[in-house]
């Protein structure tokens, strides 16, 4: 019987949980026997009573020790791969560029690891895109922290004492979490406006009520995401950008570039030509922020009284939903691997090959066998 | 010519200021000669420049020496009354019962003082009414902290990954603050419930979206608040009450009485109901609570994973607007008064009758004078 195990997350401030009780249901349903770490839905307000058939272990390596399955929200630490037997496999976000040590080891130890964040962004993997799920609650929780650090209304109020003029948002970045960002301004009665380097995302931006900035510039690129810019395309962007940012109470930027440091577009010049009292939500922190002064996991006031707040894991800050959508994506990606029992990866699937990082003693990621590799062992 | 002098608040954590700009200018036109405290808009990011034709004073002694009006947001302090000259005009909130040695500090220093939490409630004033402009700004924040404490989205949300469910919001109390919660969960997307005692609050609930809780209980009491209630009623209320506490994701409470002890609503027992995550905020807190468990001024979780926010002061935390709006309210109730560069309060007036806490050497409002004068002196 395949034996699926979820340890308690060990990344400080990591909320989310790989697995709810829901998807649990189904997977014991599949014919796993499943194995949680005591206390591991803590985090997530799930008691380990609320995962029903689950097998609760209180040593990490009793949990460890027959696992064919490992589900984990944050990579495994070496601590915990070392507590691994071969070929098993993990999947999570494994943040290779970020933790070279721990993709050694796991290709050491002979681990499959599926990383969350190599998911093809094909069509047919949309169900298993963490990246997108978790993007959605950055950019909703981005407008509610943009609102609470605002000293104005975002709605328009007509009130005994005269009229309170909505707020002015401005979003930039229109991934998913910029789509979502925009939606919820938009609920919360602000005034909208959105910009993205690829001009295809203006109707996305104009169907959900944001007015799309046009900065002549279009830096459309591959897999989804923007092609980085030239120095003159920079320029022109900023020019147009900056007008529109000095107008805004709020501004939300988005643009993340994955495993990449964050475009600057928002400069310290920028941010002096802004009021007292405007808010910057910077939801690329975790690439360096897309603001100068932004300082990770902090918020600041800059000499002129604009607040910028650059959060780190946002994601986690709402860890019941966030942790939900996590462990569908998990669910849609493994499932259909699961047969009679036992897991067998189809090693003809793009999406199970194009997520795999490590197999059978191998790096199977070729950029990152290329960062590790080439730097010795 | 008229002085009109504004201090910088000394309220620790007050940002609100008595005077914005805007209105500064219109009192300019109506022949006011305007003295500001140096700084007294920094903490809701207004310079001393924004304040065309006004004066800016270093010095509060000099700033208080010939000022014939004076606009507060927190009840001036002794030190502040005792530089204040025989026969000015001060408003501001007063909070006559917290705060009695100030309410006979400005009698025997013959202040005529407006207090305006005594503005009467009636159709004329509206206009007047900072309590109901505050408190709407306070049913705002309350559902922006609600939404950043809970750890799931208030929307519905149709994604890759399956279907998110919105959040719960239940409001309880239906006053200026309540209806605005109400309006801001159901932009947010939530389902949302509520409750009031004065069953004729139940139609202005429905027509903003929330779903009207019948407990049998009718308490609409004078002045556009609710009588307190029976032994027998509370019971009768808190059990059906109960039963849609413990469903709730967000409970908003804003049952407020005005200078006296906040009604508790929701009993330890209630909160123990209640799902882990969920979360409560209680806008009541001035008054001690509404919430059994509340900490003024604190965020505490209870053993079962129950957030409980109390906060004091919200209205502050959103300070251009809050401070923009109370600002009008100033404007209107005294602007009337304000003839030919001089002030004559029409004491044949019932918004100024009624508003007036202290004049001419003696405490003009009946219950305030009653509490002070009969404990001695």
């Amino acid at each position: 019987m395949l034996v699926l195990a979820v340890p308690k997350e060990r990344t400080v401030g990591e909320r989310r949980i790989a697995l709810v009780p829901e998807i649990a249901k189904r997977l014991i349903k599949l014919g796993v026997e499943l194995r949680i770490e005591q206390s591991m839905g803590e985090s997530a307000f799930f008691k380990d009573e609320a995962f029903e058939g689950a097998k609760v272990v209180e040593q990490t390596a009793d949990l460890y020790k027959e696992a064919d399955l490992i589900f984990k929200v944050q990579p495994p630490t070496e601590e915990e791969i070392a507590l691994m037997k071969p070929n098993a496999v993990v999947i999570g976000f494994m943040a290779a560029h970020q933790f070279p040590n721990r993709v050694k080891a796991l290709r050491d130890a002979k681990i499959t690891s599926l990383a969350m964040e190599l998911v093809p962004r094909i069509s047919r993997a949309q169900s298993m895109d963490a990246l997108s799920s978790q993007a959605a609650v950055a950019g909703y929780k981005g407008v509610l922290m943009g609102a609470e650090l605002a000293s104005v209304f975002f709605p328009m109020l007509t009130t005994a004492a005269g009229t309170i003029r909505p707020a002015k948002v401005l979003v930039i970045g229109a991934g998913v979490a910029g789509l979502q960002a925009i939606a919820t301004a938009r609920r919360l009665g602000a005034i909208v406006e959105a910009y993205d380097v690829r001009s295809a995302t203006k109707e996305q931006c104009e169907s959900l009520g944001a007015k799309f900035i046009d900065t002549g510039v279009k830096a459309d690129g591959s897999g989804g995401y923007a092609r980085e810019l030239t120095d003159e395309e920079k320029a022109q962007q900023q020019a147009v950008l900056a007008k529109h940012i000095s107008m805004s109470n709020v501004v939300i930027t988005t643009a993340a570039l994955p495993g990449r440091p964050s475009p600057k577009i928002i400069s310290k010049q920028m941010v002096e030509a802004m009021n007292a009292g405007s808010v910057i939500i910077d939801l690329a922190a975790e690439g360096g922020g897309n603001c100068e002064l932004s300082q990770p996991n902090q918020t600041i006031t800059h000499t002129n009284g604009v607040i910028i707040h650059a959060p780190l894991n946002v994601a986690s800050q709402m860890p019941v939903h966030a942790s939900e959508m996590y462990s569908k994506n998990l669910f849609n990606l493994i499932s259909p691997m699961i047969k009679d029992g036992s897991l067998q990866l189809d090693w003809n699937d793009e999406v199970i090959v194009g997520s795999t990082l490590t197999h059978d003693g191998e790096i199977k990621h070729q950029a990152t066998k290329a960062a590790i590799e080439n730097t010795g062992s």
